[in-house]
């Protein structure tokens, strides 16, 4: 059967990334205690295409997906996917992008019982074939309460106070890669107060005094997450974002920064 | 040409439903106050197909949508508007729903400076011609401040708050139509606070202590609502949602009725 | 410590549904083949609220979908849960519904590759304590491929055609439930040709032409999908919807109809 | 008042952006025809914060809206209203994104029949005081028809074809700017066919046989868009994403490129 892609292409263009977009695959993400997570994710996956060639075989990138469909994937296994893919489709580069909800079990303050909070996490790599080289990012977003420090100070009682969420990716020496569990640790105390999926009323007690004792604005929270991004060796790059769903308008408050 | 959708169909089902959906159209909304509002509507519009058609002529339904595109549109039009297509595709009845953000200027409550606040809104028309029968539904959703009174009540200080959501959907007596200024106006008050889409220190401090002494779980300002929604006798019947997005939680609290 | 919520209400409205919404949980879902999927689903679970409290426990909610959240769960178990809520919060009433992304795989139909397709499902209980009766709906989004009937008759050569969804939510006798699997089975023929995540070239061929050969508007995939649903007995009454989003457009095509 | 917001910070992180995200604000469009169009932007506004200062005056950011609400708004004026942003809140940078949807009448082919088409339009500005630069991106998507030249080439008759979006976001020499009007038309006819709002059977036939007789893969596509920017000499840089929403699977392919 006659093979379209593989004909010759005269534009002289060569494009950076052509493949999949907006699939849904599930995977087995190994989590930092041992055992294995069934996850959902959202994928893109793509590679280079060289000038000379009209089209990208795109079936392959699904038939990839499929070996990968039954083992535990995370960075370094992400780096074996996409050197197969350029390998498989004589290209010099390839990205690969998981977006995904994971799921840890958070204890209550005071009662400790125990619920789940989902976190939206990306696991991002690229890679060079030619050079051999691969750059992994960790991306998750984590709810917080916010309590602002203005609001507190000029009423008389109270303080208006709402979820937030901070949103980081960071990249990472190669091989010295963070757990996601580790990435969520450093950044879940970062707020007026953590974000629990059960509270009974000892708790709310308890989540309600700590927003109000540990006011702070977007920024706030913004500048305690570098530095507790700042603090880990490991990491050696990172854009965060803090966004505050504001329970007095109708919008976002918001802080970003990345070095 | 050959007309395929008017070719007999045997299988004897009349379908309840045949149009366009996520149709994006600009349209004009009278405003109470005598002036336009040109707004951005995601239009569904449909009618029932007979039994022995084939299928619609879809373009017809476009054609009519653009001879309304440059006069004001309200209940009123919509019925006339779904009265030509009944004619036009001999279809016994038809059905428009229109969802668009509704901008109204909004002043502080101190400062008195203004800001524009936006209603997502819908207007919902249902037009039968073999009894000439309308029906006519109008929606709006409110954000406003709850606070919760159980966290006010058992913690020392402070009390979490958030931003919900008023959902409202009526139907009212044939021709005496709410303005969407009404509607608004009969809800936006029904939170712990009102929202604001600019705010001043002043006005931050007077919103913040407001919240802090009307305390309302989203039980209570869906009740407060319902009992506004009855006291218009326009309105024959109504649904009402309030979600809040829980500042401590990842996850919403609820409540819904209807009657 | 005081318990607001059990305090007295002197509105005398009793509230239809009172609970959670947007929660994010991870849920065993049973397969038909008899092993276990792990799915992430997003919950709305609530409900009445009798007129005399002035809120509902809302943790409550919580530790219930804990105490199943490493259980296989269906229409039978969310029975079981719903009776337990209502009993735990003095309600008659009580209702959940679990939206979720459901994998199954799927061969390719002449190179039998296999690839795994993704379907928008729901699971949705509504039982009642008083009458100890029980509603349950299953829901399921099928994406085909449509084929429009008027543009292959009128052109000389092609025909345009694009990705649908087949939208179904059935109620069932009482305890003949369907599987998800036998659901999506009944529908996934329906479209002018099914949809495939991993098609080789033989297998592209082979689309291409079973759609050519199989024009169908939105019109004729909603009362063939109504013929297939009507066919098995186990069926009491459906609701279905055919979204075609057209390719020589930049809105949808649909049809809908319940019986 | 005390100004919470002026206070000294201690930690020595200057934050690049600080400001407001999702705000839904109407805004004036200056047509290429000469005449308006009230557009709803959704707006992300930023400015970076000194190191030095606690927090940022989020209202100035909503006040400054206001003062535009009423103006017809492009590149030119989000630059003025940036640099008195920049002054207003003592910041050396300032950055605006306003997104919203834009809509262009059509004509049929052959009917010429009208109809309103919409496109996803992005006007982005960051300004730097210190050194008065100013960089201007001007962006939309615009939906097309992609047939597939696999499909056609190998299937006996047919070929599967589905809508696609071209996604361009393009900066410009200084006060050279292009219209929407003009990117928009620079791309819409880089598909197997352009889009239309309103098709007779007549359109329908020409549309179908062009796309028949045009194949592209998403590679093509976005060879073809990349020619078409690279020949405007007002065009100093871009990047460009076509996206195809494959009718015969349930994911995207696409290609993206900049330069």
């Amino acid at each position: 059967m006659i093979d379209v892609q593989k004909r010759l292409d005269s534009r002289g263009i060569e494009i950076q990334r052509v493949g999949l977009k907006d699939v849904h695959f599930p995977f087995q993400i190994k989590m930092q205690q041992g055992t294995y997570q069934q996850v959902q994710g959202n994928v893109t996956i793509a590679a280079n295409l060289p000038h000379h060639f009209k089209g990208t075989h795109l079936s392959r990138f699904m038939e990839l997906l499929m070996v990968w469909s039954d083992k535990p994937i995370s960075g370094r296994e992400i780096k074996k996917l996409l050197a197969e893919l350029c390998t498989n489709l004589e290209a010099a580069e390839a990205e690969m992008i998981m977006r995904f909800r994971y799921f840890l079990p958070v204890s209550a303050p005071i009662s400790h019982q125990v619920g789940y909070l989902d976190y939206l996490s990306e696991f991002h790599g690229k890679f060079n074939l030619t050079n051999n080289s691969y750059e992994y990012y960790l991306g998750a977003e984590i709810p917080v309460a916010s309590l602002c420090p203005c609001s507190k100070e000029i009423a008389t009682f109270g303080a208006h106070n709402q979820r937030a969420i901070i949103r980081a990716k960071i990249n990472c020496h190669p091989g010295k890669y963070l757990w996601l569990e580790e990435l969520i640790g450093l950044l879940r105390s970062q707020g007026s107060c953590p974000i629990y999926p059960l509270l009974k009323r000892e708790d709310e007690k308890f989540v309600t005094e700590t927003a109000y004792q540990n006011p702070k604005f977007v920024e706030d929270i913004l500048r305690d997450s570098v530095l507790a991004l700042r603090s880990d060796p490991r990491i050696t790059g990172f854009q965060v974002e803090v966004e505050s769903f504001e329970s007095i308008h109708n919008h976002s408050a918001f802080a970003a920064h990345q070095e």
